[in-house]
């Protein structure tokens, strides 16, 4: 299935688990879905066969069925034991955020190479030393890592936990990685949206000011590496 | 300046200021930029004529010039104060997350509904209750809000927004926003990242085990709505 159709999936699910938890609807028409979302009602008709989802002719579809239908694609209900990489400030907050296991993500070990990060539990998971990780992702047959590395580690990490096993690496560390073909690397790179919302400001701040950046002065700042 | 070439100043950025501080590199070649982002060389050189930038000859950038140049561009020598507006699990990250203020992003206050959060303490900021919030946004003409309010609240906080005065919006509330033109909305659905991954690994155990998905079963499970 293509990216932009799992995207759509996500959308109707999000949406539908959203307003039943809200209202107490039942079934909803691809007409009424579409307007919502801004997706054609002929795209959602065809969205939902392709998942094995037929409407009911001006009722529409049960809401419910749609839901586990779409979590059935993802395999949402069966959630991947996952490995976290990097116990840094990133690491932590996705650790600790409880939503991810409903979208099929659940960690049971975070690994770090920093000595002062070793032995301390975060979310209720000890950190473990990076070496103990290629053992446990084999002796646990692990598929899932998540990586919030520095750049500078991050390939060679990632050449271990694919030698190890591993066949999905959901990667927060800014930085293009190399997979052999098969295994799969979606990067999120949360600092390129907030470089949009500040270049919207800054464009808007030079307009109203008539301030024009200049490189007149000389470079005395040093460039500071991402701190994941 | 289009998203596209945002990106790819953004994609310099982080290389060159994560290379200059592993290694002593004080210069560096469109030709040796473009090699390991893979980006053509003469997009690498139109992207810098752009911003400002002349190379020589045989020698390349200077790669401070480089970082203050793009740092110019995005105005992240200049953070915006920033609000946050839903102190749940990812606010509490987002507000935590030190890396940000790179980026032209400082966060000065929080704000949530919920009376059991309103008055703790996360990371140095107090939680306010939504209430103060547009005088706050108004009094101290705060242009950037960062979202992580549950979906059924988040137009009309962000409605509350604009009329405040908020000019670009980071939004992490899974929904789409509806908002005047010139006001910027940037998405980041993290979950969907997560979905591909899910679907990736499900995909293969499908394919491996002869797994088929069903729809048999009586639907007996609740639609729950996202959590943040």
């Amino acid at each position: 299935m293509r990216p932009v159709v799992l995207e759509r999936l996500m959308r109707y699910y999000r949406y539908l688990s959203e307003v039943t938890a809200r209202k107490n609807i039942d079934t909803i028409t691809s007409a009424q879905l579409g307007a919502t979302l801004h997706i054609d009602p002929t795209q959602v008709r065809k969205d939902f066969g392709a998942i094995g989802l037929m409407g009911i002719s001006r009722v529409g579809y049960e809401v419910c069925e749609v839901c586990r239908a779409i979590r059935l694609v993802f395999g949402f209900d069966r959630p991947y034991p996952a490995i976290l990489v990097g116990a840094g400030h990133l690491g932590k907050a996705l650790l600790s955020y409880p939503g991810f296991v409903r979208y099929g993500l659940r960690f049971i070990a975070a690994f770090d190479n920093d000595p002062s990060k070793v032995g301390l539990t975060e979310a209720g998971l000890k950190v473990q030393g990076i070496r103990s990780m290629k053992p446990f992702v084999r002796k646990n047959n692990i598929k899932m890592a998540v990586l919030t590395t520095p750049v500078s580690v991050s390939q060679t990490i990632t050449d271990r936990l694919v030698s190890a096993g591993i066949q999905a690496i959901w990667n927060f560390s800014p930085t293009r990685l190399t997979v052999p073909e098969g295994v799969l690397i979606r990067n999120e790179h949360i600092s390129l949206g907030l470089a949009q919302v500040a270049y919207h400001l800054n464009a808007l701040r030079t307009e109203e000011n008539g301030e024009l950046p200049t490189l007149d002065q000389p470079c005395d700042e040093p460039c500071r590496p991402e701190d994941l």
